[in-house]
Order: C-alpha cells, then sequence, then structure tokens
C-alpha cells in the first residue's frame, strides 16, 4: 500500500470535484444580505438551454448579467466568486426535470470543459433539475417555493407548511479484487467495448460497506470482504454522491443478474493498463475520465501496485 | 496508525447496522413472488405504533401475523428472514411524517435494543416516515403510490408517471485534530454537558471531503486538511447516511457560528478518554453509544493513539 499523500499527488483529480465558488451559507439564510448580493452590479447568470450550458469560446462556462434573468424568474444562489460577487442560475419555468444522463453529445463536450467550470456546472445542474421537479410538496400536493436562495422549498399551503431540501443520493461504486485481478461489468446502455466498476444507490438501514456487498452479490453472485472507502464525487445526472470503494473476495465464480448486467469479467493488471491507456489491443474500453470508476481504476493501479 | 483489521476487532460495532433480513431485491421487482412471499402462513408485520415500535419483553422489536395487518394496508417489505419467511411494516395511513429525531425517552429504550432490532427497526421507520411523507408527487402535485414492495412510490397521473424513491440523505460527521487534541462542539438541543463531533449535510456538488472542510470552516471557523474516511452509519431520524471522518488542523482558533453551535472546544486525549469512561471529573458527557460520534471518539483513542 502506497500512503495517502503519495497516492494524491499521482492520481488526476476527481470530475466535477474543486467547485471554487464559495457556497455562502451566511448569506443564504439572510434575506437582507442576499438581495444585497442580488442587487450589485456584478450578480452575474450561468446561461443555460434548460439543463445543458452554453458552451463559450474556450469550452467553460458562459455567464451574463443577472439582471438578464427576468423579471420573477425562480434563481437559485450559487456562491460568491472569489471578488464577492454573487452568482446565480434561473430555473427554467419550461423544465420538467429529467432523471437521464445528459445526452452523448453534451457529455462529450462537459469531459473536456475546464474543471472549476464543470464543478459549477454540476452543482448548478443538480439544484436547478431538483427544482424543477420539486414544484409541489411530496407531503400535502400543494405547490412549493423556492427559499434560502434556492436552497430549500417551502410548502405554500399554511395547514402543512413542509420545508423541502435539495436530495442528493449517495451510490456505491466498487473495484472487486481477487488474486490480483479484478471484477469489472457492462450494462447494456455503454458504448461497445466499456466495462466499468459495479455500482448502485445505498438504501434506508445500510452502511456503505453493506450496501457494497449487497450490490456485488446482487449484480454478479460475489460476496466480498474487507470494504474500504477510496474517494468521493458528485455526479449530477441528477444528483449522486458517488462514494468509491474497493473490495476484496476469496470466492470469484461470477453469476450475473441480466436484469442489471450484461457482462461481468475478470480483467488482469495488464489487461486495466492497456484500456486505461486505451491501447488498440486492450481487451475492454476503460470509462471516461470524467467517471469515478476510472479514478478507481487509476488509484488501483497505483495503490495496489 | 494502527491496521484496519486490529481497529475492526478493537472497536464495538456501529449501531443501526447489521440488519440481518435479506433485501430480497429480486422479489421486489416480481409482483408474483411478492404476492406470494406476502401470502405465506409465516409472513411477519412489525408491530409499530405511528414511527415507535412496541418493546418486547427482551426490550427488541414485536412482530403479529402479517393477517393482521388489515385489508388495504399500504405495506413495505422489509426483507426475508433467515427461514426465507417475508418481513413487513404498514404505513398508518393517519402518520403526516416527521423530521424530528425520536423523543428522549423513546431514544432511551432503543438505545438499549438488542443491535440487530435495532437495525430493522432503523430500516423500517425511515422507509415508512418516507411513504408517509410522500403521498404526493413532487413533479405534479397528485397522488403517488406504493411499487416493488414499498420502495417506491409511482405519481396517479398517467401525464407524469414520476417514480420516486427512497430518499437516503448524506451527512459528514468528523474529527478534527490539532496537536493531539479534538475539537468537539455543543448544539443548544443537546444534553447538559454533552460535547460532540461536528457534522453537516452533504450538498449537491461537493465531495464528502469538501462536505467535511465546508462544515468546519463555517461552524467553528477552523481550516482542516488531510480528510480521511472512517466509517459509515444508516441514521432514521429521518434518514441520514452519517460519513464518519477525521481531518487535521494548523490552525486551532475557533470562531464559533452561533447559529449553529452553543459551544465549541479543544479537549485533550485524557479528557476524551475520561469522557469515554464517563468519569465523574469528566469535562464533558460523551455521546450515547448508539451515536457514531462516540464510535469515531473511541476509534481515535484505539487508532490515533
Amino acid at each position: 500500500m502506497t500512503d495517502s499523500a503519495t497516492l494524491a499527488r499521482a492520481l488526476p483529480s476527481i470530475a466535477y470535484a474543486g467547485n471554487p465558488l464559495d457556497r455562502a451559507d451566511a448569506v443564504r439564510s439572510d434575506p437582507a444580505r442576499l438581495a444585497a448580493v442580488q442587487a450589485a452590479p456584478g450578480a452575474r447568470l450561468l446561461v443555460l438551454d434548460g439543463l445543458a450550458p452554453e458552451f463559450g469560446a474556450d469550452g467553460g462556462l458562459t455567464w451574463a448579467p443577472l439582471a438578464t434573468a427576468g423579471e420573477g424568474a425562480e434563481l437559485v444562489f450559487l456562491g460568491l466568486d472569489a471578488d464577492g460577487q454573487g452568482c446565480f442560475a434561473a430555473v427554467d419555468p419550461a423544465l420538467g426535470g429529467s432523471t437521464a444522463p445528459a445526452a452523448p453529445n453534451l457529455r462529450a463536450l462537459l469531459d473536456a470543459m475546464p474543471a472549476q467550470d464543470l464543478a459549477i456546472y454540476g452543482g448548478a445542474r443538480s439544484l436547478v433539475d431538483w427544482h424543477a421537479r420539486h414544484r409541489f410538496c411530496a407531503r400535502c400536493g400543494h405547490a412549493t417555493r423556492g427559499a434560502k436562495g434556492g436552497w430549500q422549498r417551502s410548502c405554500t399551503n399554511p395547514a402543512c407548511g413542509a420545508e423541502h431540501f435539495p436530495r442528493v443520493d449517495p451510490v456505491t461504486i466498487m473495484l472487486v479484487e481477487h488474486e490480483g485481478r479484478l471484477l469489472l461489468g457492462r450494462q447494456p446502455r455503454f458504448p461497445a467495448g466499456r466495462y466499468s466498476a459495479l455500482a448502485g444507490f445505498v438504501e434506508p438501514g445500510e452502511t456503505v460497506e453493506e450496501a457494497v456487498a449487497r450490490e456485488v452479490l446482487e449484480e454478479a453472485g460475489v460476496r466480498v470482504h474487507s470494504v474500504r472507502y477510496v474517494a468521493s464525487q458528485p455526479w449530477p445526472y441528477p444528483s449522486s454522491l458517488m462514494i468509491a470503494c474497493h473490495a476484496l473476495t476469496d470466492e470469484p465464480i461470477i453469476a450475473i443478474d441480466h436484469n442489471e448486467l450484461e457482462d461481468a469479467r475478470w480483467f488482469t493488471r495488464a489487461e486495466v493498463a492497456a484500456a486505461l491507456e486505451g491501447r488498440p489491443d486492450a481487451p475492454f474500453g476503460a470509462p471516461t475520465h470524467t467517471a469515478v470508476a476510472r479514478h478507481l481504476l487509476e488509484w488501483w493501479m497505483v495503490a495496489r501496485g
């Protein structure tokens, strides 16, 4: 095992992490401060077309003066930039919300976006999408309205008054190792040839470690032990917290759940290296560099080398 | 640092973890299998009064034949027991749902519950409470109905058809260390004298490590580095995933956010030991043994000794 500081230097940073904005919780909760930030001439609006960004000439985000948001626009306060100026996004009233992954052509452009812009976009996308899908109170069915700079929605029914908060869904994603080989699977929706780490949502009533063990058993019939946390990533499709882990197994016989996976196989270290290098003779295609699954594979090559 | 296997032997297990039921995902998704499990004579119902359990003579849970649930009861499939019998809970139609912690007298009884029963109860409580608070579609405001054995709610409006899934909210909880001392805080709602680890929800667009750093800076004005994952715990009030971490700081000057904390202080190793032992001369009261904050303190005494 390599120590964690050495590892951090050896590995690329996590995509969608590293948002440079100050979330400024104290501004959100103070209507007067929020109004002042909003009224300042330097306040700016993230330009979105629904949930997609408008790409600038450098492949990054595009901003407009906040005044362009239009009267009565539902605004989300993303945070303060390095100059103390407020950054906002507007929720398109026509947006119905989507739980689908971004379209492949959009994903390719996002994969090339500068890291800090990608992190700002990811957080903004999750929030805007959450507003679009939570215009009504799940408790009583009445309309909700945004509050606290878009970090809350409140029920407008005085008899209910429920407060709702942006959702973050924890997902485990894991490398399972046996005698120096890794278990990877492919879902039918993957591009041809790609294999990746198994993954699944954490359910109420279980730990991260229990969720890892359950998912691997459900999807591949493999019992794991020694589950270890590696890294985490916010994933805005629509709003997951990816919790990346490593586990060991002593029972490498795979029994695939074909409702979940099209295939699952063991890959050697040399095969994983070939895939990460994108070599033409690689036996599988590695996940894209913005996916934490790729980070896990790169971690494994260094940490378990 | 002590290796993780040695640590696992030295530490008590995590409360609310270790649910012995098989979640049997394949049963949930197959209406015919679910109906057969439900119709079997051994199927049983967790006895609840609203969200509180009925305590048995041993301080554990109480079960009744599933037939006692009554016609048309909204059932949640908790899983299969060791004999393959289905275990269920019913959602009380009068239950409005609550985001409040359990009442103190209930918490004392739960703290004494056998571990496996506590884990079953925690998962069941989160699910039943989620159903009670999600009877309407957040997307369109129409009524929802339970699906997949209570692991989904579906909108009854054909023009919408949104599917909703039980919510799990990731929360970071962290020990911050400086020169062998720990930063602990107290919230106004804590029992007199108690101090515990700082904590806060993970927001959209941030990693676990970023959430830890943000929360400590917001609540105590302290900048941390070297954030490290320690353990996780499902916490059913109402449905959190506690992600317990350790971090270091080089700047130990505390600036308390009094909206969040009543006090925050540095405690020495001897002071933490006295609190964990419950000694009368301890300078603070430690969190109860079912809280992952206590597990973190016990971990620290062993791992960083």
